[in-house]
């Protein structure tokens, strides 16, 4: 029974853990997870960056960008219970 | 094993908690945290501003950044146990 | 430590409670939600006039809004225990 | 301190309650509810005849009211407990 | 008090039950029940066909299809208590 | 009572199962479900590569995908209990 194997070398995640000490630390995290799961899907950064100016003034392509981060940071935040 | 760290001198939430008194207080705060998001993703105001007038009078665009906000507040919502 | 807080006079959330005594009354909530969000955004009632008429007969809007008022109903339900 | 209340006549959710005895219950709930939601927010049945054939024939709008299902369809699975 | 009811005849969820033995097992339902909600709201076979070129070559709506797929195998997974 | 029954053949998920021991093994996961959802819609490999270009280089398509590994990520992340 094989499982999945993350490819070296590759951090997606700082120091692999989701518990973060308060939730400004889990609000960055989130930024971190939506941001990496784009260059996963694109690694090649030249045509990252081409697409970048398009993305980054287009407010229908942040808005999609800030849902992406809010359904990262729910998980973040379960995972941390809320920081209560 | 580094861990993630927010910028220094950024508030994406204020008092650096998702508990707060009422839902009404909820809504704000999901409201701050979409806000925050596209703020981060494209920190430059002028650009920023510019994009504004579209998404805001788009209705597309209003419903999607309502998707966020209902997003966000279920998070919120249930860091704070629905307010039971 | 300061905390966020709600603009005053402003009321989001009928009574400032997740809390309701049946599933329909959720729905009404759940439908309310959505549409303040959507005020919170872009206040300006002409404004908002002046685009109602298209999300309202685009059926692709309407499904969307339908998306939002389907997240903001699950986190009543939940607050609500699921009215069991 | 008024509370939220559900316009009289209106019947959103059958019997007025998410619990159902089997999975396929819960799927037609679920299909009802995104119906129901459409019909709120565009209560002209006239124009909602008007913009069906449109959703009901492209693909992406099916997609899309298919994603209302789904998460219409996770609150109810959730209120009945999984029918564990 | 009337309670929601299935059509008679329609299987839409093999067995009438969320609890399948693995992870594989949810995986295939949760792409039958994406597929079930579009044969549901577009119950005419050869319009669909008509469309199903399109979202199965467009990648957008391939995409849109899989965040349907992931919606639904999340309900799935909770109801099997993750395969724990 | 016939239950769902998975494709002969195909592995979806490495090893069947949705336990995985850090969290970065978890994205890893999250993207290959993500990417199996897309081909079991369109196993035709020809059609699938001749879209591939467009959705890795349109940023739309890209924050799209990272919605679904999102979300594939929320339930992957449950399943362990978030790694705590």
């Amino acid at each position: 029974m094989t499982q999945v194997v993350p490819k070296q070398g590759k951090t997606t995640i700082p120091g692999n853990t989701l518990i973060v000490p308060t939730p400004e630390h889990g609000r960055e995290l989130a930024l971190q997870l939506a941001r990496h799961s784009v260059q996963h899907i694109q690694p090649d950064q030249e045509v990252l960056r081409g697409g970048r100016p398009h993305y980054a003034t287009d407010p229908d392509s942040l808005i999609e960008a800030a849902q992406v981060v809010a359904t990262e940071f729910a998980t973040i935040a379960a995972a941390n219970n809320y920081w209560r």
